[in-house]
């Protein structure tokens, strides 16, 4: 990890920022690389940039055996989110460097897992696994910024080409992905290992307030329409529809909030919200949507605004393989590791990858949960106990 | 107005944003400036880029009868606030073009009137009278932006030279300036001209909260410090403690919002909430900073997050020349104009050229009300009726 986080690093305090297609990522998975040749892995790429990297087993008509995860960050991010599962795989194949293997393994490098740059997540898993296209995960872009197609071309891809990128199931024996848990649980408990069962799923949607901007020295208070006041109370209630949901695993959140014009002499005119809301249970994520929609009915009446929302994505939770996360089980029993079994409340390449292959994951402790930060953190024995559990169950299902 | 406002026009519907110190406001003023030359004006500029056109009198020794306004904007802008004083002013001197004058008459073109770009308002006004220093004028740089002082030095003034722009009171015999009123009272009134009497003064500070960032995700609602929650309550108790205090004339408004890391992803770790409260009444600017402050310690003991507060200006509310006011008032009678005496919510140059000179302010009705937003408009008849009112002052001023 160590390495991989001098790309993109900040001033001191602000953490990494390695965005999806920029040239920090593209820079890390380079470096990254040339650490690795002594593996004498073959390096493929498909169509959008996510990268394979091959070691062969004694029979390569099999399907291989694979795991990874991602090297692109959030905005003033850790060094642990995604890079260990990338890292930890690459040990996984060192410490089988002499073991015969039947079939072939690989490691996957997935690209933009975060959603921080194009406003979509995993977005490199989800066109590899054919569950979005192109053209829907530019519809988000981010004031600023280029858009997801035009950061393909610019990249020098085609994004014309994108379907080449979907693989069929079954081509891989099975998916395994270590990656810290980002929550609480582990850290608070003891646990080493947290062995996931179920991925809670992100329904993203935009909200837009449209008020009218007016000088903010000369509008007396009655006369306004300040997008910004019907935003706050928005705001206020996702918090308390998710707050009341939190007992079924249910959270939201205002990440972003745009504002326009955004100066201080002028009452606001427009804003525009982008909510997270997620859960492992349909039907509690439902009852917070709803309520965020009644929100928006009772504000838009009270504030005299125009308040619409755009839908960006609604995954459903996925259930990963129980069979593997028994066997997972087994190995950790045998080494007497401290282990228990979990939800991920955070989203994961893994749940796209369940759609091709029976998938599973491992997660390590994080330091009082924290993630998405500078100050987020993992325990060096906790990512060896992880790889070293790994390596045994890709050895056991290469041989299988 | 028409030829200004094609510097800076943005896509239809977006009307123009020309922000002070940059090549659109400096490529608008060049082109006025060509505009009027048969005026033969002596052009002169300070060393923070006020513009100073001088018409002679026949005795040049007499402090000049002076007027003028601005030409940069907010952004999204309409294309009269500010604009109307300067174009007004000028069109006043053709109509005084064949009469003799025995004082010399100046025109003013203040800079950085709008506090879109710096987050200080009338710079170029402040720093002419003294009222402020380069460094504090540069201390509330936006993000993605350069700070005043660089600005000045891009457009080739030397900041360290800023106070050789300072002028002694007494420098002119009187200030002037037409300015549309935007608010709504002489539209509704149907009151051709605003005599103004007194202007309310911004206090402009922002309010820093400091939560955790976390993954939005993996952070259940009882676990988060959401900064953006915490500012969501101060945006509303700052619109309540204004709204409580409407009655005196007071208004309060948060026009930007940042959101640290700003991805939907995150929980947001940091909000910076840019705050601008007025009023012509100084007690009641007091009682509702009061409750503001109240605010800010409740959402912090509540929500767990850091609150913090940095002043950016405190202005008093500034009385202009009853004498002045008087004489516009006897003007606008003789022409059989529908006037008002009224008081501005907006600042204005004049509230800072009053420490110079004897100074009076007329508004013109926009429609509506609508002012800093593309919507704003005025008719050009209630226009010519200031200027026409204007150029009386300045003759009789220029002769006294």
């Amino acid at each position: 990890m160590a390495g991989v986080s001098e790309f993109g690093k900040n001033e001191a305090g602000k953490g990494i920022t390695r965005l999806a297609y920029t040239p920090e990522d593209f820079a890390a998975q380079k470096w990254l690389l040339e650490q690795v040749k002594d593996l004498d892995l073959t390096i493929t790429q498909d169509a959008v940039g996510n990268t394979f990297l091959r070691r062969p087993g004694k029979n390569n008509a099999l399907p291989p055996v694979a795991m990874g995860s991602h090297l692109d960050t959030v905005i003033q991010a850790g060094a642990y989110d995604g890079i260990v599962g990338v890292v930890g795989a690459l040990e996984a194949l060192y410490m089988l460097k002499d073991e015969e293997l039947v079939a072939p393994v690989e490691v996957i490098i997935f690209r933009a897992e975060e959603s921080s740059r194009f406003g979509f997540a995993t977005m490199g898993s989800k066109l590899m696994t054919g569950s979005a296209t192109v053209e829907k995960l530019s519809s988000a872009t981010k004031k600023n910024d280029i858009s997801f197609k035009e950061a393909l071309q610019k990249a020098g891809y085609d994004p014309a080409n994108y379907k080449a990128a979907i693989k069929a199931k079954g081509c891989y024996k099975c998916f395994l992905e270590i990656h810290i848990e980002q929550g609480k649980v582990l850290y608070e408990t003891g646990d080493q290992i947290g062995i996931v069962h179920n991925i809670a799923a992100p329904t993203r949607f935009k909200i837009i307030v449209d008020g009218m901007a007016d000088h903010s020295g000369a509008t007396p208070m009655g006369f306004r329409k300040d997008a910004l006041v019907a935003g706050a109370k928005l705001i206020l209630a996702i918090e308390q529809a998710a707050t009341e949901e939190a007992k079924n695993g249910t959270v939201g959140t205002v990440g972003v909030i745009d504002v326009e014009p955004s100066s201080i002499n002028v009452v606001p005119g427009k804003a525009t919200l982008w909510v997270d809301i997620r859960g492992v249970q349909e039907a509690s994520i439902k009852k917070t949507l709803q309520k965020i929609s009644e929100a928006m009915k009772t504000v838009s009446d009270t504030n005299k605004v125009k308040v619409t929302e755009e839908l960006l994505t609604a995954d459903i939770p996925v259930a990963l393989s129980p069979e593997l996360a028994a066997d997972f089980a087994k190995i950790c029993t045998e080494k007497h590791l401290k282990f228990r079994h979990m939800n991920s409340g955070a989203g994961h390449d893994a749940m796209h990858m369940a759609k091709l292959a029976p998938t599973s994951m491992l997660f390590i402790p994080c330091k009082d949960g924290i993630s998405h930060n500078p100050a987020e953190s993992a325990e060096i024995a906790d990512v060896c106990a992880a790889v070293e559990v790994l390596a045994a169950m890709v050895k056991e299902q290469a041989n299988k």
